[in-house]
């Protein structure tokens, strides 16, 4: 290899935040890299930082720019932020080859029919030891085990050497479906020792160590025995192994398994078509649920994080597709609350206890996590025994600790957030490059920058409300009479007369300027805001947007 | 007494929420009940629910339509969410006389005058054996421990007998400043058996028994001891008794104690004015802090859940007054992240630890809490023998699950949410009236009502943006041509032509138009909303709110 070419790495997304995946990596001289990427993934919009936005992903631009250097994109697997943003972005990344394993490509197939795209991009590839080529990169799928089907790690094969990228991983060696962790499959593909490993960050502050899918099988049967009337259970739909789990120990006491939600329908659907659940028990249409005694009834319920319009928001207010719950019945959330959707989801409980509904949250009798816990990754890492450790899936305190915790394990290790780019051949850690990153907002149907200043307007106007203004300007540049105030979003006085105050002062203000100040329109916007601002600072205290409409009589 | 009086209770805030509290007593007739009110407080808004409120207090229309009914106010204790609402609400609450003890007063008369209101309407209290007499009530403040100065339960006799008001309370035999748990004062207090206890549910979820102030200090001693660099540390400020604990442990090491942001200095001035902080550190002024060496220095700051404005959160941003943290200094969270407040406080820790500071959060060892867990509430029934226990201070599903530990150990309970009204007297838990509550807003200087329409356009505004539209129509009512379009948080198309055209459609549908149909403003208003809200759909897949302003030449 010519001295000048280099292994780099570059997160546009995923580090140092967790979720809206996307990693790059480089080989070849300065400039001249063929690049492979890995993952494209989403986060969720708030009403706090991205109101009315539908999805975040993230910033392409600096790939767009080089697109004919892109060879390939691989998905690790089929959770929303490595997968979401793929039919989005994809025909903006150059529509480049897409490779998946089986059941993550017929969810990746759908995010791009989804989006108007041609599915065929995306080719399934085997577990390894099958590889794909692409440009100067061998990339494989290791297989390991997650809160999904077909999690892997990619291995990638570069002139430089091998990097392993963790993608999310757990260490469980009976996962209930699909593959156990396999030690022996990370020590075979470290065999002689990796260039760097690229890890999962996620639960780093949990000091024990992960708990197996297969730990909560007895308390889960245990439960279905116990309870008295209906029984529903929420947890994310695209863990399968878990949704399986609840099904088949709620079956075995004679339960009907009902699905309540599209993702639930959707995902046991992809499950059997790709051949990985085979034996979940059969499953009740919902309309006939109402003919079965609610003892003998168990549902599987989307929304646990408290989305709004999912199927447990709608039985925690009312009812869903004629289903009630009721005293006697019990709800499980089989499922941890992502910090920032505690609100939400105590709103849940909330309504649920209203009903008198028995609510079993946050009990570790009936969730375990997908993610490698601090004693987990010692053990990736001593297995793997990497030269060079990049934590990468965290938060800034997420990506320190990790790199702290593989320091003390006797490896160099880089914090390397999103848009570093750093050299992972030569000087390792080295930081070759800071390239500008952001945010890509779906809004609506558009794709915008999160800082074209749309976001920031929705956000000025829920905080400080607009007044919109009207103005006629006659062929001399005189003001007529009769100014439109509209108030939106803006408190009245007490006395009510806010909206008459402000149309008598804009006129007083217009009647007072000379005619030259009225022939241009930005001098009028300028001087009718400041009378508008003023005015409702005085009588409400507060100084709203406002737009200014100039038109002129020809 | 007559057959028809009886004593009735309604919460009007507190109750199946956290915070805001506001409870109402009542003697008599129905119709001719003399009241006092229990606490005034606020809770605080939200982007997501009330974009742009200053502060969010409960609706005191019941209240308002009986003033003359109205005896006296009591404030429990000098939180938020007991008396931040004393000063907006007391002028529309008739100015009645407010009681509290010494160190509460000195907070009420502050929110009062903040308020622009005479703070004389503040009367202070002994402690128990003084009882106020407020109409057919005597009241007493009872001293309890919490997570501030002179925290009290309010012994209410009435001519049916004696109610216990909880207030915020926690079972602490050595809350380190002020008075420590005395069980005997419970006892005697409930001595021939109370009326009811209507009782905090904060922590009825916590298992374990509530640990004592003390528990900490040696934790705390121990980490000022270790730590190399500057250590600061974040709690409320009102909790005194941690600033000191805190404060003093630093000291013992040689530290300069400095306080960072107002609410340090002001309540730590509080507690010096109402003679309960007495052995507090030297506080040295934080312009001095630059001349100290940073392993001497020791900082109380504001913030600990994330408020962009308050001094922990410039610190992790960047400095405060001259102060920035670095690499071998320590951060301490003394305090627990409140549910909802878990992103915000995050982004503490993140900056944080970009700065390479060392930082401590959500460890039991520098933290209690300030209310009673679950077997301190068993405790408090047992020691106040209650016939009747209502929970209040929690949601829905705290004060459930209140009810039925009160159940369990065999008194009756009712679960009693804002605006029901019980009867408390004869047959205890009665249901006699529900009465409309809601939520009243400061939004700006103003206070507007939850409903009235203005925070739901600013929602609104956030989630779809507005379109604005100024149309002109001659003499004859036709329109002219030089419609105006002015776009506010809609995303531009790729073509940018959005503006254009909305603004030609506009004007090729009302050219369309019968002169008839243009004489009315709304009927205008009506077309030209449904052209904007179709072409922003097909065209960027928004329907944003529309504002339509008709100038009509005379």
């Amino acid at each position: 290899m010519s001295a000048k070419e280099r292994l780099v790495y570059l997160p546009l997304g995923g580090a140092a935040e967790i979720g809206m995946n996307m990693y790059l990596y480089g080989w070849g001289a300065p400039g001249r890299e063929r690049w492979i990427m890995i993952d494209v993934g989403v986060t969720f919009p708030s009403m706090e930082g991205s109101p009315g936005v539908d999805l975040i992903m993230a910033d392409t631009a600096f790939i767009e720019e080089r697109l004919d250097q892109l060879e390939a994109i691989f998905i690790t697997h089929g959770h929303e932020d490595h997968v979401g943003g793929l039919g989005y972005l994809w025909p903006k990344i150059g529509g480049r080859p897409v490779y998946t394993r089986a059941f993550t490509g017929i969810i990746a197939r759908h995010k791009l029919e989804g989006a108007g795209v041609d599915p065929s991009a995306v080719s399934i590839v085997e577990a390894m030891p099958e590889m794909v080529t692409a440009g100067p990169f061998k990339v494989g799928f290791l297989p390991v085990s997650h809160s999904i089907p077909e999690a892997s790690a990619m291995v990638i094969d570069t002139p430089a050497g091998r990097v392993l990228h963790s993608g999310d991983l757990k260490l469980d060696p009976s996962p209930q479906l699909g593959e156990p962790f396999d030690p022996q499959s990370f020590r075979d593909v470290s065999g002689d020792g990796l260039l760097a490993l690229v890890c999962d960050s996620t639960n780093v502050f949990s000091r024990d160590a992960g708990r197996s899918e297969a730990d909560i099988v007895a308390d889960v049967e245990a439960l279905m025995k116990d309870a008295t009337g209906m029984v529903v259970a929420t947890t994310f739909a695209s863990n399968i192994a878990r949704l399986q789990t609840l099904a088949k120990a709620a079956a075995a006491q004679g339960r009907a398994v009902v699905l309540l939600g599209r993702a639930m329908n959707r995902m046991v659907g992809y499950g059997r078509e790709a051949g990985i659940v085979t034996d979940f028990p059969n499953v009740v249409d919902v309309k006939e649920a109402a003919s079965i005694p609610r003892e003998h009834l168990f549902a599987l319920s989307t929304g646990s994080q408290g989305e709004p319009r999912a199927a447990t928001a709608s039985l925690a207010r009312d009812k869903y597709m004629g289903i009630e719950l009721t005293k006697g019945d019990t709800f499980l959330f089989s499922s941890k609350t992502i910090p920032g959707n505690e609100v939400s989801v105590g709103r849940l409980v909330n309504g649920l206890a209203e009903k008198g509904v028995r609510v079993v949250e946050e009990d570790p009798r009936y969730h375990v996590s997908g993610h490698a816990n601090r004693p987990d990754l010692e053990q990736v890492h001593t297995l793997t025994n990497p030269a060079f450790v990049v934590p990468m899936h965290g938060e800034y305190r997420h990506l320190k600790e990790h790199a702290e915790l593989a320091q003390t394990g006797g490896r160099d290790a880089a914090i390397v957030p999103n848009g570093t780019m750093i050299d992972l051949s030569h000087e390792q850690g080295e930081v070759l490059d800071i390239v500008e990153t952001g945010r890509t907002y779906l809004d609506g149907s558009v794709l915008i920058g999160a800082m074209d200043g749309v976001v920031r307007d929705r956000v000025r106007m829920a905080l400080r409300g607009l007044v919109a203004v009207s103005v006629v300007v006659d062929e001399d540049d005189r003001a007529l009479d009769g100014v439109w105030v509209e108030l939106h979003g803006i408190p009245e006085t007490h006395r009510g007369a806010l909206q008459e105050d402000l149309e008598e002062a804009i006129e007083a203000d217009l009647s007072r300027a000379k005619r030259a100040d009225l022939k241009d329109d930005d001098a009028i916007a300028d001087r009718v805001s400041r009378v508008v601002r003023k005015i409702c600072n005085d009588q409400v205290g507060k100084k709203p947007l406002v737009t200014v409409m100039t038109n002129r009589l020809a």
